[in-house]
């Protein structure tokens, strides 16, 4: 019998390191992914079809909506983001473990429909910082920027329900830590109680 | 300010590997420690006072148990075990974590009073293999083996208070699964709650 995979959400403001964290906790392990999103946004330049996410058009998105074809969906900036279903739960039954990295409205979502879920908020050093890094990527207007501060404001104040914080100061140390929490969550007393049962 | 230090209950049959796993755990690691308790049980060949345990007469164990200077206590095949207070609450304050490793009455009293332990029941592969590894020893008798066996039912079935079981079948793994557990628990949303309020 194939032990199952878990669902670790990873949530925190724009800008944080969310997906270089994942990536670098996940590279090179076996059974751990990363889920591909759908999402209605642009490619931003160097983003692929497939990798950064399923890029599809409005429409596309809503018919996914009321397939139930969705773990969790949410609009950001005028743009929906959602997790396949289907893409979440194969990897889940073939024992990988999978990392989402999604926003508080969609992992509140999440956590409703998939309680084992570990949830992960993960955030820079500072607000400072983060405004630092995101002016940096260079692709973002001054407004937009501004816009994502406000909100990583808000996420901040609703992010009570989730199990963890990781502070990614050092990309190494945070990565470390999502796999500890990982390692830390399969040691559970409920996950192996079954082990003192020979 | 100096971060607390996390207390880190381990439990679980004798003969499981519990002092050999912490051990190789702190073993070269800053701000951890090994709990010294006292015991009135005679010293096995090879074991030195202040390092293993702090052995005393009973006399004097239960002078200290009427003087309120054990974090817990516990009488085990005729000897009585404890944990000395102050040893653990001045490392804690120091920023060390401090490992301990009691059996599960004691464990129960640690939890009462500190809620804020991190409770881990150590396990063998199985019962088989514990027996093995106790004839191995060399240095238990037919009937004293017989007798751990027996307890090591008993525990397992009150072990559910635990928050990690962690199985020891190779010494590496569990060892890491025990710092996977400190590192995940020091990552606990309770525990960083404050840094979401710069």
């Amino acid at each position: 019998m194939i032990e199952k995979g878990r669902l670790i959400v990873v949530s925190g403001p724009s800008g944080a390191g969310k997906s270089t964290v994942v990536f670098k906790a996940i590279n090179g392990r076996d059974k751990m992914c990363f889920s591909t999103s759908v999402t209605s946004r642009k490619p931003r330049p160097g983003e692929v079809d497939g990798r950064e996410y399923f890029f599809i058009d409005a429409a596309r998105f809503e018919q996914m909506v009321q397939n139930d074809e969705l773990l969790e969906h949410a609009v950001y900036v005028g743009n929906y983001y959602g997790t396949p279903r289907k893409f979440v739960e194969d990897k889940l039954s073939a024992g990988e473990s999978v990392f989402l990295d999604i926003e508080v409205q969609g992992a509140r979502q999440v956590k409703e429909k998939m309680p084992d879920a570990i949830m992960i908020f993960l955030i820079p050093p500072s607000l400072g910082e983060l405004k630092k890094r995101l002016e940096s990527r260079g692709t973002e207007t001054e407004e937009t920027i501004k816009g994502r501060l406000a909100r990583a404001r808000e996420e901040y104040a609703e992010a009570d329900f989730y199990d963890y914080i990781v502070v990614n100061d050092d990309i190494d140390t945070a990565a470390n830590e999502l796999l500890s929490i990982l390692t830390a969550e399969k040691c559970r007393f409920a996950a192996r109680r079954q082990m003192l049962q020979e």
